[in-house]
């Protein structure tokens, strides 16, 4: 049906493996696996293929659409069928701890790209155009280039290339903040829907976005991110003088 | 020059005050002291006319548009000059004690009603249509049904009419911790910019959104609010919690 595309094995088809599956399936034949998914036609959604796991990881290009805290057992489940010269990518919210297992654990001559696309289901349900995606290089930077190239030209995503550690050390704070607040807020509600300011409107926007976040990407970002610890004990130090000073003036 | 239209004085002409004057200014012909402005016609930015303290309270309606923490002296040096049946409104953002003062400190016989525009100079910038305001009654609620249905068709604001104890407590919710997260995000600066999520943006639009409301605004809203304490704590409880969990997963 759609032989003339190249082949992508999906390993992961979650709420961002479908997503992902959706926007690249104008330009691949998606072959997706999932543990927790039947394989057969009728899984995939009109966007993938629902395979085996060694149909999935044979593929040319393979993308790893799991939790970061599976990582390392999918890389350990998919290196006997990796093709000697594939290109691996993940699509992890953490890039330091992903790209040293992928480069410990995957066979010298398969290329690895990392990726952190800036949004989920959720700020993505209306399209992914205009927004930003984080490409960081693993084994030599051609590939991460073409990657690159792709999310720009054909998804008309902002690409920024950023080493792995830059990475985690923005997003700390980026994710971290957003996440921690989104956390209390929730543990506040039910919360003002009525006679609301516009500035608390966006604060519940912001939650509105993380809300649905699996638990696994909140554990991803708190807890695989390096500098995560460090974002967080500066917050609640400040959050410790507002409250010293709330109400002093 | 403008003659045929009502006289409304307007007493404070800081940034809220000029916001409120730019709105009111096809209705009204505004008469507006400020003490920190020099009367003249240069300087009512061509929608009010800057005049003195006894000449602006002596207008049918007259517009308090003076911090909260100003109010009591405020009302204590324009009872003289008030009309016998004059209608006085405030616009703080806490109302239970500005009811409560204005109710024990203006003539009987003057009319009463507390007003909460529920944007300020950022959030209103673009116009304010479609924008929030609680209006409550202090003296009769005839009047106060008045000045929604101005606010509603004049205005094409979103009118909730509330009790003070209602709004107070429904806004220590909304603005007490749009004020506490945008205290400890700014105390946070400078933060990403560049490689940020749709959701961390939407919270940095709610924190610009109140990054220049004046400290008057600030301690309005964190002292003045007889619920703000309780929400304050909870928060910070909460925030607690999130903090012994956060890396736990």
């Amino acid at each position: 049906m759609t032989g003339e595309k190249e082949k992508l094995g999906l390993i992961g088809f979650g709420a961002f493996g479908r997503l992902t599956a959706r926007h690249l399936s104008p330009w691949f034949d998606i072959l997706a696996h999932d543990p927790a998914a039947t394989p057969g036609f009728g899984g995939g959604e009109g966007v993938a293929t629902l395979t085996d796991l060694a149909t999935a990881a044979a593929c040319p290009t393979v993308v790893l659409a799991v939790p970061v805290e599976a990582l390392e057992a999918t890389l350990i489940a998919i290196r006997p069928h990796l093709a000697p010269a594939a290109l691996v990518i993940d699509v992890g919210s953490v890039k330091v701890k992903p790209a040293q297992a992928m480069d410990a654990l995957l066979p010298h001559g398969v290329r690895i790209v990392g990726t952190h696309p800036l949004f989920g289901p959720q700020s993505g349900k209306d399209g992914i155009a205009g927004l930003r995606i984080a490409v960081c290089e693993v084994r030599g930077g051609k590939d991460a280039r073409r990657v690159a190239a792709f999310c720009r030209r054909a998804l008309g995503l902002k690409v920024f290339s950023v080493s792995p550690e830059d990475h985690d050390r923005e997003a700390a704070t980026v994710q971290g903040l957003t996440h921690l607040i989104a956390r209390v807020l929730m543990a506040m509600e039910p919360l003002p829907t009525r006679m609301t300011t516009a500035s608390f409107d966006r604060l519940m926007q912001a939650v509105d976005m993380v809300r649905h976040d699996s638990p696994a990407v909140f554990r991803a970002i708190e807890r695989d991110n390096p500098f995560a610890a460090e974002v967080r004990e500066r917050f609640f130090a400040l959050a410790d003088q507002a409250r010293g000073t709330a109400g002093e003036g």
